[in-house]
């Protein structure tokens, strides 16, 4: 299974990747390759500066090894060796109209010390976060995620939707990072789902990440946006920001753990703002999102 | 004591910001009274878009009432009262030439539940977060914090210069906030120092903060910079952010205690930037500075 998800994100990098370089028609993905001195590690691929994206990264990487102390403490094993793969990725657009958007599909395996799997399984996900609301994009995307989930189970897409909503959650402004998507992780073997089933349905969401997000940059990269809505942009990404340091598990798993620092924080938007007690104007378009984000909604 | 140092800082924060005004010679601190629902409350004032200063606070607050459970669990102590006050302050100037510089001063109570006083401390320090090196700002700084030390104990400007140099370290980075300065907490009455031991102590670092600061200023405010030196400083404001975020105990107990949120906040940067794994020309005067970061020295 390891290996056959390591080829499948592999795949899946490139594929992403082509796919980005044709829409922004100008950056290209620069590729950095990285060793983890304890076992494993990563194809880094960033992009910025382009026509549409302004930074980016679609990164992958395969770990192992002994599993740090951090992380024995936090899954409550003692001495195990691990296997960890994923891609992550993030992509911040220029333009204020188009959404940034994250996604992430990882596998993990857990070892005895004679080399047994002892636990294995499954996680991750896809979300959006435009700076203004095209209640017609937040439709297409959760659609598109909707339709990944279908066939494999009824309730997959209403249970990891909530799932997203709840995780990018900014505890400390009481409002949502974005628009949610899916979120899933601890993916286990079942009755009703083996690993391959898992594995199903992990890699249609990842397959179906390009159809949720290229439309919508499609639909929005040309249209003329003012400095005030690149302000707002930036003011929105200091959100994200907030987001990704103080609440995102995975970053500061990554920071605490001596994780590739510049891989983990290629998530962070390239020019962002923080003025003191910022507020949209009462009706304006700001306002608008701001009301989504504080009380998310089921879009399809 | 505790109305005496509230007076204190009441009365310091009106002499900063009536200073820091005087040297901007445009902008004008805004004032936010705010009340805490559980007891207390706080003045905040922001400066933004001066000659000087881009974006600044400089805030006093007194809260009191039930110890929150958060706190209770970081104290190891069960039901108890408490009150805290001090003031913080960040100002984050417009030329990279200028640094930015943070200070805090800050006493608490605790109370059993019949309103004895079981246990007081005072806190703080300030620090120097230069974008390029100027080795006599440095000194200077460094010396005016020694000499509000050494009246008080021979060691307390090694001992708290040291502790300053490991607090303000970003970990992840392997390099620290900026070129230090002071920092002490706990600081408890003992047979050498009573509590009005420290208080003298304490008030007399207060007291320096213009003099360690307001000449440095004076000298740099007026130097030319290139749009190449200012996006350096906006990279720099980003690893600014990654403390404050991801390491800085003040900063996430506030977030994580339903401080209030724009008054904690107002020590981020106005305009920051993180570029992927972005590294300085070797030789250079953006070098030199890094060199000093991730090699703290003794300045004085």
């Amino acid at each position: 299974m390891k290996d056959k998800f390591y080829t499948y994100i592999q795949n899946l990098q490139d594929t992403i990747t082509a796919r980005l370089e044709e829409v922004d028609g100008k950056a290209k993905f620069q590729e950095d390759l990285w060793k983890r001195p304890e076992g494993g590690g990563g194809r880094t691929r960033v992009i910025e500066n382009g026509n549409v994206f302004e930074k980016g990264g679609v990164n992958i990487s395969g770990v192992h090894g002994e599993l740090p102390k951090s992380m024995q403490t936090y899954f409550g094993v003692e001495d195990a060796d691990f296997f960890a793969c994923g891609l992550s990725l993030v992509l911040h657009p220029k333009s204020p109209m188009v959404p940034t958007v994250h996604a992430n599909w990882r596998y993990f395996e857990m070892y005895d010390k004679k080399g047994n799997i002892v636990d294995q399984w499954f996680g991750g996900g896809q979300d959006l976060t435009p700076y203004y609301l095209f209640e017609e994009d937040a439709i297409h995307f959760h659609s598109v995620c909707k339709k990944a989930c279908d066939s494999h189970h009824s309730e997959f897409h209403s249970n990891y939707k909530k799932r997203c909503d709840e995780y990018f959650w900014n505890t400390h402004r009481n409002e949502a990072r974005g628009l949610g998507g899916l979120f899933f992780d601890y993916c286990k073997a079942t009755n009703e789902m083996k690993m391959q089933d898992w594995y199903d349905f992990v890699t249609e969401v990842g397959d179906s990440f390009l159809e949720a997000y290229i439309p919508i940059v499609t639909k929005r990269k040309n249209i003329d946006f003012t400095p005030l809505q690149r302000d707002w942009q930036e003011i929105r990404r200091g959100r994200y920001v907030e987001f990704n340091l103080v609440h995102d598990k995975g970053t500061l798993f990554g920071l605490k753990t001596n994780g590739r620092i510049e891989s983990i924080l290629m998530s962070l938007p390239p020019h962002v703002q923080w003025r003191y007690d910022h507020q949209p104007e009462v009706g304006s378009e700001e306002a608008k999102l701001l009301a989504v984000l504080q009380h998310p909604k089921d879009w399809v």
